[in-house]
């Protein structure tokens, strides 16, 4: 590997931060792991919860610790905290970067005017503080920002990365790829690009924004080494993705759910390629003022061809599954061209972990063991429309938090965490089996 | 005209925005005029002025009606106040939001970290908060929003206006046009714009976004009528134009000062072609879903082309005017291919004001019937560079208010006001000559 370098990994206890933290740690760079726990509160606020256990940062940077002999720092701050940020910064004096630290749900940015502007003010605020943060302290910096595919919509022309030629009128300029995003969420996301595209064009600050597909899967080399190691897995409809929702619905002998016809497409990656590409982004940086964008993804599916891959993946162990079409609570193309170039990360020697029966067997197993925490309500039915926002589902878990009818779910949240470290202490514990989740929720 | 409509006018304190508020309520429109007198506090904590006084919005709502027998009702409030600005909507039921309200000084969003994020939260904020707004109470209110010109940068392909169609590998789309804005001020427009794309999609809402060039003029049919009906002229680095700073020169018998190759070509128009724009895109509203983008200027000129004009109307008074090249404050393209589209409004019936000797002329005199106000310091010199912030000049201005040795310029900005309104009472009144703006302000 390339030479150890000092690197922040902001949003550090994220479902892609924790892996991202450890893997850079045990490829010898000293990782600073950052996060606001915010993600942990947006669950506690809408009665959603990941189906595996995840312990504390705190025992996450021990236990990691115990196991590998390396040492992550967490420091607890917010991006919104420009101080706090610059110190970090000004302390660390890191060579790289890594930007998970902002609210990434679509559906949480379409529940009302309150949840968009949160989203829009964290996200694009959190990053103008870092780029201000950077250029003070670490101009150098390489800065490694996670986009999303999601910028871009479903154009009806190729999908080029960051850039395309455009030749009009006879003329000809390379400019950034026009966007037409899905959400407020990704919306935040177009205009952090925007804000460091333009800061590499004056200040020269070096920059990678990665345009994100969605992601999949939990295991990477180190959360399977303890499961106080492990990352989050969702499945709601706020926060999980159509795939993982799938597997629960397969895994728990429930139909699968499609919303809308389901040629929706959009690019996919496994966790660990994930890892790989940000390794890959660090080793090679970009030189001083040139925002460098690539599409982060391996393999493209519609929602039909996700849905038809676990129901043959169930087929092969005698299981029968069925696939329902839901109204599609968003706005957008359920038919539509799809076609996305990423091939820079593959000529920086990506290695693609692609989808197939065996990953989702793995998943559909990692659920059956934590099929027990599964709530059905949650599972069912989405909680957001893009039209009307957050729904009675929404209401019915959030109103039910406000009114403190699910304080014995916080409960449980706070029980779970506690039963995950006793289990830590004795190797291969489960823990305290979980109440049923719905018991302490509201009823439909 | 048209039906009389409901239109409230955002921003309506504003160099654009309370002449705006007259000319509709000339045209028989009920008009709400909406601020925060944001402005004016900006003016106080940096230490600039219009060079031509203005009443309060108290002042002006009144002398208007004693004037025209018309109504302007004004309401001070902020957009970034999301239950004020949803009672306004809610109360008003307008058919038409003309939204000004944001901040629009390029400059000024580079001076700091605090600055740009002030200028990114105001205003994408805010106008988020507006589309919520406008939905939940008036979804089939016509939003007219001001963007500029500025969001494009200078492309080396032709400007359409907002949506460019792309023939790429064989395929077609008509997409958002692509930007590389100037500054942070300008990112937070583009922003906007892409937020208020997204609004009209999913929503249904219809909306106009008028990317504006740079505005010139002081004089409408309604600002003429009385000296407290006046709107404001910024000549210094932060607020000021170009063509603003050239005409202070040109009168004060300063060389004028090019900052840079003076290449940089941009739209102009004139305050009375704004007050056209505005008036026919509120006549002709935009289908529910649509987002209709026009770019609102009809003339291009290169600085050099501006600082000759300047300079050739003195000529012909007899005056000799130099012109000086200055290092450029901003990073930006000194000589650039610019061709920009604009037939849009031309086709709805705009009629230009060209920008020709009579007017610089009668800019001209304008300055000089308030030459006495003219800061040499804020005309001289950029205060703001986009590579290391707000220079010393702004730090000079800005650190002095902080310490109080501002406090009798701000008296005398108090006093200012006040002397306009004693000599509104007498009809032609010059009011008391203000003491030279430099005596209360800090030595070079």
């Amino acid at each position: 590997m390339s030479t150890a370098k000092t690197v922040i990994v902001l949003g550090a206890d994220g479902y892609i931060g924790w892996p991202m933290a450890m893997h850079l740690s045990r490829l010898g760079h000293q990782v600073v792991a950052v996060d606001n726990l915010a993600r942990r509160s947006w669950d506690e606020e809408g009665g959603t919860e990941s189906l595996v256990p995840i312990a504390t940062m705190e025992q996450r940077v021990h236990r990691w610790h115990e196991v590998s002999g390396r040492t992550i720092t967490y420091e607890q701050l917010d991006l919104c905290d420009h101080d706090a940020l610059d110190d970090c910064l000004a302390r660390w004096r890191p060579e790289a970067v890594v930007h998970f630290a902002e609210q990434r749900s679509a559906p949480f940015s379409m529940i009302d005017r309150e949840h968009a502007v949160r989203t829009q003010a964290n996200n694009i605020i959190g990053n103008l503080n870092l780029l201000f943060a950077i250029q003070a302290h670490v101009p150098q910096c390489h800065l490694i920002k996670l986009g999303s595919m999601g910028e871009y919509g479903a154009p009806n022309i190729d999908i080029e990365e960051g850039y395309i030629t455009i030749e009009h009128n006879g003329r000809s300029d390379r400019l950034p790829y026009p966007k037409v995003p899905h959400s407020f969420y990704h919306l935040s996301k177009v205009a952090d690009s925007q804000n460091i595209h333009f800061a590499s064009r004056i200040w020269g600050l070096r920059a990678t924004d990665l345009n994100q597909g969605v992601v999949y899967g939990c295991e990477t080399e180190d959360t399977v080494l303890h499961e106080e190691l492990l990352t989050r897995f969702d499945y709601d409809s706020i926060w999980g993705t159509a795939l993982n929702r799938f597997c629960v619905q397969a895994s728990t002998g429930n139909p699968v759910t499609v919303y809308g016809k389901g040629g929706q497409t959009r690019g996919y990656l496994d966790i660990r390629d994930t890892m790989a590409c940000i390794t890959l982004t660090l080793d090679n940086p970009p030189e001083a003022g040139e925002c460098r964008v690539f599409n982060q993804f391996t393999e493209q599916f519609s929602l039909n061809q996700l849905a038809e891959l676990v129901t043959a993946a169930r087929r092969h162990h005698g299981q029968d599954t069925t696939v329902v079409h839901l109204p599609n609570p968003r706005v957008e193309a359920e038919e539509h061209y799809y076609n996305a170039k990423h091939t820079r990360l593959l000529d920086l020697g990506l290695q693609p972990h692609y989808l197939g029966e065996t990953l989702v067997d793995s998943l559909i197993d990692l659920v059956a063991r934590h099929a027990d925490r599964v709530d059905p309500i949650l599972l069912e039915r989405p909680s957001v429309s893009w039209r009307t926002g957050g729904n009675e589902v929404w209401h019915q878990y959030a109103d039910a938090r406000r009114q403190g009818a699910l304080s014995q779910a916080t409960a449980q949240l706070v029980g779970s965490a506690t039963a995950v470290r006793g289990a830590g202490e004795a190797a291969n514990g489960t823990g305290a089996p979980r109440p049923a989740a719905t018991a302490a929720r509201p009823g439909p």
